[in-house]
């Protein structure tokens, strides 16, 4: 029996973000995106433990997505992986200064100068954090080369959120870069995107274990069923999706 | 072989958190905070699992150490808890209103003006978050009657970071409130303090697991041996302490 997955189109899922962090969700966007980041280093640890090759390349975009993946880098640096990171436009606020000032005191290389397809040929596993649900094409420069890089499978890629270039609903674009694109691996935050349904790559986690049930039932979301302490949960890849 | 612990004193310990919250360091409070809650509801789920009773009660002090209880609450809550908050001297402060907010969403009970003693009797394990290493004695109104009662041993303890009224360094107080306090658990945040040398329960673990290796070599500290994904790990109860 095909389960049914439900998924929160662009519009509620950047309320629900705001009502976590309004005067009555109380939250900072520190700590969403702390455990938002420590949730995807668990989903690589999961699909790919160190003993599999300790190198991890995490393409870093310019908005919370990429943010996400500079604090799965941390982490991931913790778990005894070797990551370097791709953050060509570093986002001047606090928060994302911050993120790469832990990151340098742990001597982890940002190598934004480099050419992506030498980055990936020295690496075991990609995180794409470029673009999330918010993404509007075209794909611009300096960017489009990662995507066409992971876009030819040529290394395992797992998407943060959302593949990078593909539309929130509908998916990879018709053609042009990204149009091929199919990561290995997918992990929502939060909720996953009304685009899972085009998702057909190997695994899918669901993560961001701090979705309590008030704002669960005003968005109509099932809250998954987590293990343990893990911050992450793998979900059935063949559903039927159901757009809220 | 008794094995030796690094252990810093209220000096160091304080200049360390200066250290990564500084401009160098780039971390800020809510995601240290975060990271330091974690373990201390990982440590819980390792010596209390929720098979044995879902009750925690968290004692949380006026300051970052009832911070760190609070965070614990809320993740003990998404790991299938059932978390009662006992906090009866809030800090106005952003992050404090921020985190008893979010508890407050998840329906979280606080019990500030119960007694103690009721609150401890329907528990299944309370965290002794009270205070930390900044600790100056006496233990003041309403903490002291909380004191007794986790001295009273009648229910188990999980002391974060040390365990409150006792001194950093020399332990528990020589008479008065305090004086035959030892908590069945400790969980040491950062780097264990002096005052471990005393502790003589069954368990104890370290959490924080953000300390790089320039900082731990600056101050002499070794950086704990985590496994897996692990917030946590635990280290030898019967150990020789070196203060640094």
């Amino acid at each position: 029996m095909v389960q049914t997955l439900k998924t929160l189109g662009p519009k509620p899922a950047a309320d629900l973000d705001g009502d976590l962090m309004s005067e009555e969700g109380g939250f900072s966007i520190d700590q969403l995106m702390e455990l938002a980041g420590l949730s995807v280093s668990e989903a690589v640890y999961k699909v790919h433990p160190p003993s599999s090759g300790k190198r991890v390349l995490l393409a870093c975009g310019p908005g919370n997505n990429g943010g996400d993946g500079l604090v799965a880098a941390r982490h991931l640096y913790h778990f005894g992986y070797s990551p370097t990171v791709y953050y060509p436009k570093p986002t001047q606020k606090p928060i994302f200064d911050g993120l790469q000032k832990q990151l340098q005191q742990l001597h982890i290389p940002f190598a934004n100068d480099q050419p992506f397809g030498k980055l990936a040929e020295d690496t075991d596993l990609i995180v794409d954090a470029l673009f999330g649900f918010s993404f509007q094409p075209p794909v611009r420069e300096p960017f489009d080369e990662a995507i066409k890089i992971m876009e030819s499978g040529k290394k395992p890629v797992l998407a943060v959120d959302t593949p990078s270039s593909w539309h929130v609903e509908d998916g990879p674009q018709d053609e042009g870069i990204g149009a091929k694109y199919m990561p290995d691996y997918l992990i929502s935050l939060t909720a996953a995107k009304p685009n899972v349904g085009h998702f057909k790559g190997k695994k899918h986690f669901i993560g961001g274990r701090f979705l309590g049930k008030d704002i669960a039932d005003k968005y109509g979301l099932d809250i998954p069923e987590y293990k343990g302490v893990d911050q992450v949960v793998e979900v059935p890849v063949d559903v039927r999706v159901e757009k809220l």
